[in-house]
């Protein structure tokens, strides 16, 4: 029997065991963006650097004024490739609590698939890696590969310690190949293999006014109201082709190529699927692209946040002193985020009526990336994904952003896998985030077959 | 000495027994929007109920499917006036807490105010007559005219008991004039009678696009985000002009007269002072008209609250599945609310982009309202704030509205003595609400000094 065949059987024998630990993982409410919630995340770290360490990786904490950092590695063995794995252990917040079937810190098994906050993104998918790596070891007393974890704590707020990282000690990352599962499969049974993500820039808009909240009847006529201004400088962003209007905002976009239109429309997609699953009667975006061109390789603007007065029950007549929104703009291959929010500030400067002044916050921002369609680590990955899943895999972008990604890209020069166990229904960011559990173990499985595919290039390399 | 002189002198050797009894009213926090506050609510209409008992008036209180109403009234003498005074012991809610100097519900004294939610809207102002109707008695054993009081909880959230009351048993409301005190003076040390209120229609207008928050990476492009949809609606309501943009918004605005026009030219208004007291640098609004046209006799569109995805710390990535503002709309005489909702809700439907819906819910509206400055009511009240005031009163509008006003007019077919005791900085909505003392007490002595003056009135006519 093969190595490989016996650490599968491991797996496979263990699959309840895996459950419980996703369970326990899930039970952390390391919700990055709160600062209430700093207790739990530190609780999130030191949970996978345990996991870790008990399966025999040397472990580190590194700390830099932000949530911590988990790098682990096995003994170096010369001749093999290294493998750098990277997720993060912090999640989203789970507002709108009301909105969930069950609590999103307490994971619940449904219908085939494990419901709570952090499922899918990131914990679930990162834990096959864990489990795999576990597993290779426990069973064949050694690791076909060299491997390096790196697991943050804020990936859903900007990744600023592992970005000060990678500048300051980038070099003890440096690997052949970074595999990163944080996304998701085309569909279900559907593997993908994706070689784009789009950039980010995210910032937080916020409109003054008056000293002081003003009563909408002695007042209103006579001074501009923050969150009038608000809606138009913010309606004054998007022109009637759902094109982003700010001027200059195109200049850096390529316009896609004729042979990648062509691969996207033959993807085995379907639209009406798609909207049914969002709950719309139609999928309306920029004229002139189809929905997945709209998904992976246009640029967008989305308001994720706005608020502004009185917001409880019944009617309050005022005149807010100030309104605000997050705006969020995804971005594509040559667009840079500090030269969006040059161009923006310029735009709000144009759309800001006299009586408000307003300030532009940044909260993150990181280009798009693309890794090259043939790369080696590609092929391996196609034929660890052939192993488990029902169909090979198509090759897609994303329409998410991983900012550490560019970050990878630009410091280790090494090509990147992006292998998403997920569902794009998996609800990531909203509430009732799940992930199914056939995904959660072929996923686990994949990547036990991932290594051996990759000490495969190394020994047909030699 | 003339009755008239002893219960002035009574009433100011009450002053500290007075602003004690405010006070005991204002730590009630009777917010009517706000269903949580329900039994403080009925605890304030209590309070109202036992002052005017105990001051002699049969007092009784309705119930209707709402806070409760108090009706009080002195035994009927015949051959005298019968004068309504109306005024509500409700309050707005008091959120941004902190923005307040002092707890909002723990009135405290500061520079010669008191400050409380409440103070100036409408308690403080109510207080006045109530005390000067119970020092007539206490003082001369009888009353100069006949009172009634009408006395609600809801005028912050539409007056719907009030209303319901006014349809089925008005007449026993019947009177000669109506005395509300909730307004402001135009100035300090500068009384007005106003003889104009704005009308009011305000909505709460809610989108929705997808069933659920989305993430803005996978999604962002290929949907209508329902946050985007409101920004881009609510921006659609105005023009570049400061107008609403309202199709038939403006066919039933009269336009002001030139002679109503020269009067508030005339009024003492140092606009930069203004300017000031709200902490902006220009008072911007519909073009064309002056900053107190546009205050009292132009109708206005506001943003009163905007919601929607996420509001807290950081940058949190989602598409929300729905987003919601609160508007109002101050009508001037002439505009009907059910007509204005016909014409937004149409404009609504233009404006609605494709992929998201629309929800427009009527939180409460009442059309504006003008008395006939020849009233020989007006006179009575121009002697008695002459009596108090170091200035004679200055004939005003009012930019905000008191809805039951107009059904009193319709009704009652009184004519209504409109007497603000505050000061349009008193903040009635915002945080740190206040009341001047020294307007506080000379209101009080006004409204003793208006009883006498009606009486008068009553005897000139037999």
């Amino acid at each position: 029997m093969r190595d490989i065949d016996r650490v599968i059987a491991y797996l496979q024998s263990e699959q309840q065991a895996a459950v419980d630990r996703l369970c326990q993982f899930l039970r952390i409410p390391s919700v990055s963006a709160d600062s209430k919630y700093a207790s739990d995340v530190r609780r999130a770290a030191e949970w996978v650097g345990s996991f870790l360490r008990d399966a025999g990786l040397k472990t580190e904490t590194i700390e830099n004024h932000g949530h911590p950092l988990i790098l682990a590695e096995t003994p170096h063995q010369d001749g093999l490739p290294i493998v750098l794995i990277y997720g993060h252990y912090d999640v989203q917040p789970a507002e709108n609590i009301h909105l969930w079937t069950s609590s999103p810190f307490e994971p619940t098994i449904r219908n085939g698939a494990i419901y709570a906050r952090g499922a899918s993104d990131d914990k679930g998918q990162l834990l096959t890696h864990m489990l795999s790596v576990q597993a290779w070891k426990q069973v064949t007393g050694s690791w076909p590969v060299n491997f390096k974890f790196i697991v943050e704590g804020e990936e859903e707020t900007g990744s600023h310690v592992l970005q000060r990282f990678l500048e300051q000690a980038g070099d003890r990352l440096a690997c052949d190949c970074v595999v990163i599962s944080d996304g998701s499969q085309f569909g279900p049974d559907q593997p993908a293999i994706t070689y784009g993500l789009r950039g980010i820039a995210y910032f937080e808009l916020r409109v003054f006014g008056p000293s002081h909240d003003l009563h909408s009847g002695a007042f209103g006529g006579t001074v501009t109201n923050p969150a009038n201004a608000l809606a138009q400088m913010l309606a004054g962003l998007v022109d009637d082709q759902g094109r982003v209007n700010i001027p200059g905002f195109y200049d850096d976009v390529e316009p896609p190529t004729p042979e990648e239109r062509e691969r996207l429309r033959q993807l085995p997609f379907d639209e009406k699927a798609f909207w049914q699953s969002l709950g719309v009667d139609s999928a309306v975006g920029e004229v002139g692209y189809s929905v997945l061109e709209r998904r992976w390789i246009r640029p967008t603007y989305d308001v994720c946040g706005i608020w502004g007065g009185y917001q409880g029950e019944g009617a309050k007549t005022v005149i807010p002193a100030e309104a605000g929104a997050k705006i969020s703009f995804r971005l594509v291959p040559r667009q840079q985020p500090g030269r969006v929010r040059e161009l923006l500030e310029r735009r709000l400067k144009e759309l800001c009526p006299p009586g408000v002044r307003f300030q532009l916050i940044d909260l993150h921002g990181s280009p798009a990336v693309v890794t090259p369609l043939d790369s080696p680590f590609i092929k391996a990955a196609e034929k660890a994904l052939r192993a488990v899943f029902p169909n090979p895999p198509v090759f897609t972008r994303e329409g998410g952003s991983i900012p550490i990604v560019s970050k990878f890209q630009e410091r280790l020069r090494a090509d990147v896998l992006l292998l998403g166990w997920g569902q794009y229904d998996d609800n990531a960011h909203g509430p009732d985030e799940k992930f199914l559990l056939a995904d959660f173990h072929r996923g686990t499985l994949a990547s036990a077959y991932l290594w051996e595919e990759i000490r495969e290039i190394a020994n047909t390399r030699k």
